[in-house]
């Protein structure tokens, strides 16, 4: 396509922090058009983790990765961008940037991350503790337990438990494993909010611009209770925690408003004009909501190796706590509504463990054992295999939100095959799936239209078709690959002015793929009985309402498996 | 060993008739020493069976391939003895014949199997109707419903359902499909019948002898009612089925009795005496109990693809019907005792199932596949993979009488790995064999002893020590490799006159091997808390009693999946 008159164009960039690298995308404000983007990799630890061979737990990241990542592929893009007709780095009016999170970073009180410093170097603690760290199952327990106790109301804004990956749970970990970390940190910062403060040069921790994106998702963040959790719930869990809280700029801001200035030494290094907006950051499922185009009604699926299935709801509208979501937080997604977040634990990653662990020699000696699998797994009609499978490998995020779940398959015969499995796990994440949107509408949040992002939703139309086919539901696709970044952007734009809110952005810049995955009607039908049964199992393995009580079965083993490892 | 005194040595011959071969044992009948042996493979069909490329279901066998198999295996047999010292044909005293069952034959009224007339030699109905045919499933669900409703009690003899596996389920099925070998048919012979009469020249349907361990298991012949279903009954499912029932000769007769004398023809093809004892057949299994040593108070488990659960009982004793066990009859095993047979559906086909649709290269690629993941699943501690499965694959025979269930896995996590599933399929089988034990002993059958024969409790070590781990109980392995063979053999002895009785030739002739496989206590104990979990299961998908009502969930399934099928 040609690119339109130059003159008239406005560009914004996303900075995208992932689990293993960081993109830049220089994006047309005019219609979100990516014109060109980079890609850093951490070069620390392996592709970007630190790990501890003891310890499968943890997962940490070197926090200079982050700020040299951000000159890295920012200028990189620019560089490429005015490779491209009609970009001038003058006509870029704002950045935004969304991370993975909860990603807490330990730093001192100027808020350099302690990691950064002789001292601490080679202390893992002192890292940024990656939103996949499981070090902390014991205090999220704790916590859950405390705020149930509390009669705050904490847990009902998310979800009914507080999570190992969170805030919270990381900081009090830290606390009791690694003191000397936890006395010489002034603050934790949240990864969404550190690279804003980098870029700006704000990075005083009582000052730093905190986001309600993962203030509310993950810091237990709500205006009900004033902010952060009180300092008497705090003291009870440990009284240190509670000048943490008291440090931590208030209130929490929405990702349309601006952090600050970009500082006139990474402008030079990115080739940006200084002082260029900055907005508020977000994490990125978040902002890869806003940029496939989230509206109330409107569902998005981001499919990788989990899901995150988020929603919006006008914060006007009355809504109730929806039990076994991950969280709602007002303004988490678009400013002035309900950011409502549910999600699957493991989705791609089920289908990448049946590669690994169990597809045999015929699907594996050559080419791409997925598409080989996905090859004889289309060719099966919905229920020809007898075979029904739950989707918790990885334990249950919504609506259970049980991680000591786990996986079962069901309906094996002499006869079954590898390929009958492999679609047997791809329709129980389908259930799971449909689990959800059914959750988000038993409450009152009606579902009109779902919009599919992420590698999965991108590449595979196996899976996607089954998706459709078993929720009854068109499945839509965004049409921008890099939703996230492209989110990111849109806050890019409107801290820039180029859009008075970011729904005008939105409009412009987002949109979905002309092909919709369409139900099926017999497949459909046959899905509806499928998920009956895969509903009698979800209910009877996890929940405690169930009359014949099994829900006791995968904890039990999980439990005998703790102690035959011990 | 050198052989004793010659002179004082008798000698018997067993007559295995398998599902691939029949296998001529020369049996010491002193200490039952295997003298020499021959196998003949059938050569008729795949591997010796009959198959239909249009129905899975469907596996006949050439009544030729038997008749040959008799002198070709025997002439061998003795032709090999002779070459040991002290082996002379005039010292055997007789002969025994066990088969598969339920194997039943149409024949005409000469007692010539139909298969061996021009006339139908090409009309596979004509053929024996192999044990594991599965055509006449609805024949067998009729004869179910019918039977429950007669108010005659057959069912409470053979567990509560008839199988298709059995003769009147394959006669009304070969009436209802093949009329006109149907009617062609003056009698259907069970081949554990029919090789005795075809060898003491005695195959006048009406006179030659039927075995009660055929009758009794797999025709419901049962003294209550006077023999055979009554005419009343059998005329409900089709008047044509009561003239076959009156050709039935009565009593039908204990293995310990004389079918015949060898006929002067066949004595001379094989190289013994003309007008041998030849005894009346049994069923592989039955005879197989009997080599094994069985006696009351010990459990024999014939382990191979699936599994043949035998126990003995005086016939004094007060038995009750033990709900879902295959059958109780009288004299079935041991003349003047019930027989009671149970077994698992599948035991040695689910590891193959595994190794064949599962199994990934690292463990297929060099080697065996079996000894490859035993030796990886040897390392791992009980319960130490959180996994748990159903022994379901193929349904269950004991104590569930339900083919239409299926197998279950539960526990995946993203690192569960093949050796793990492996060693679950194996545990899964152990529980099922403790389910069986845990039924006869419900019911007053007191389980003493366990004696193991088959292939698996010949070669597998690390199955057996899990069986004994799971069980709680020594397991012990029959001395003999070939028991069924050894019981034929003793039988042959009991009809020659060497024993009284087959008890007595049990003492001299049977044993087990010294080493047994003792539980470890501290596997036994996690063992045990997995059994309550593994019954949990058991119950809630196997049972209606249950509470929680997931017992449809395996038979929807595969009511889903016919559907998709057709």
């Amino acid at each position: 396509m040609p690119t339109p008159a130059a003159k008239s164009h406005a560009y914004a960039i996303g900075a995208d922090y992932g689990t293993n690298s960081v993109r830049a995308v220089v994006v047309d404000l005019a219609d979100g058009a990516e014109v060109a983007s980079a890609v850093y990799h951490y070069p620390s630890g392996e592709a970007g983790i630190l790990l501890d061979p003891k310890d499968p737990n943890l997962a940490r990241q070197n926090p200079a990765d982050y700020f040299e990542g951000f000159h890295r592929s920012v200028a990189a893009a620019v560089k490429a961008a005015k490779r491209q007709r009609g970009f001038r780095p003058e006509n870029v009016v704002g950045i935004g940037i969304d991370t993975t999170g909860s990603t807490p970073v330990p730093v001192d009180r100027q808020g350099t991350p302690l990691a950064m410093l002789d001292e601490f170097h080679d202390h893992l603690a002192a890292h940024a503790w990656l939103w996949k760290d499981h070090t902390s199952f014991a205090e999220a327990a704790e916590i859950t337990e405390k705020a149930g106790r509390s009669g705050d109301g904490y847990l009902a804004k998310c979800g009914g438990v507080y999570s190992s990956e969170w805030y919270w749970s990381k900081i009090l970990h830290c606390r009791r494993t690694a003191p000397k970390v936890f006395a010489a940190a002034y603050s934790w910062v949240e990864l969404a909010d550190l690279v804003p403060a980098y870029v700006t040069g704000n990075l005083d921790p009582e000052k730093l611009p905190r986001g309600i994106c993962s203030a509310g998702h993950k810091a237990m963040y709500h205006a009900q209770w004033g902010g952060l959790p009180t300092a008497r719930f705090l003291r009870e869990l440990d009284p240190l925690l509670v000048p943490l809280a008291e440090r931590y700029a208030k209130p929490a801001l929405t990702a349309d408003q601006r952090a600050g200035g970009l500082t006139a030494e990474l402008a030079r290094k990115v080739g940006l004009p200084a002082g260029l907006p900055v907005a508020v950051g977000a994490m990125d499922a978040h902002t890869g909501a806003v940029g496939a185009g989230i509206k109330p009604g409107t569902l998005v699926k981001i499919i990788g190796t989990s899901t995150c299935d988020m929603m919006v709801a006008p914060l006007a509208d009355a809504l109730p706590d929806v039990p076994g979501l991950c969280g709602i937080v007002p303004g988490s997604i678009i400013p002035g509504m309900y950011g409502l977040e549910a999600g699957q634990s493991a989705v791609g990653d089920i289908f990448n463990w049946f590669v690994k662990y169990l597809a045999p020699a015929a699907y594996t000696a050559h080419g791409d054992p997925h598409a080989n699998l996905t090859h004889a797994a289309d060719r099966l009609r919905p229920g020809e295999s007898g075979l029904l499978a739950l989707d918790w490998n990885n334990g249950n995020r919504t609506i259970l939100v049980d991680p000591r779940l786990s996986g079962m398959m069901l309906g094996q015969t002499l006869h079954t095959t590898a390929p009958e499995m492999y679609r047997a796990l791809v329709e129980a994440t389908a259930f799971g799936a449909l689990t959800i949107i059914n959750r988000f509408e038993e409450y009152g949040v009606k579902v009109r239209e779902v919009v599919n992002c992420g590698g999965i939703a991108e590449k595979n139309p196996f899976v996607m078709q089954i998706y459709a086919d078993v929720c009854n539901r068109p499945m839509k696709v965004s049409r921008s690959p890099q939703t996230c970044a492209l989110g990111a952007a849109a806050f890019g734009g409107v801290v820039g002015g180029a859009y008075k809110k970011v729904e005008q952005a939105q409009r412009k810049m987002t949109g979905v793929k002309p092909h919709v995955y369409r139900p099926n009607k017999a497949a459909a039908a046959v899905y509806a009985e499928l998920y009956g049964l895969y509903r009698a199992l979800h209910d009877a393995f996890g929940t405690d309402g169930y009359q014949g009580k099994l829900n006791h079965v995968m904890k039990q083993l999980i439990a005998i498996r703790d102690r035959a490892r011990k």
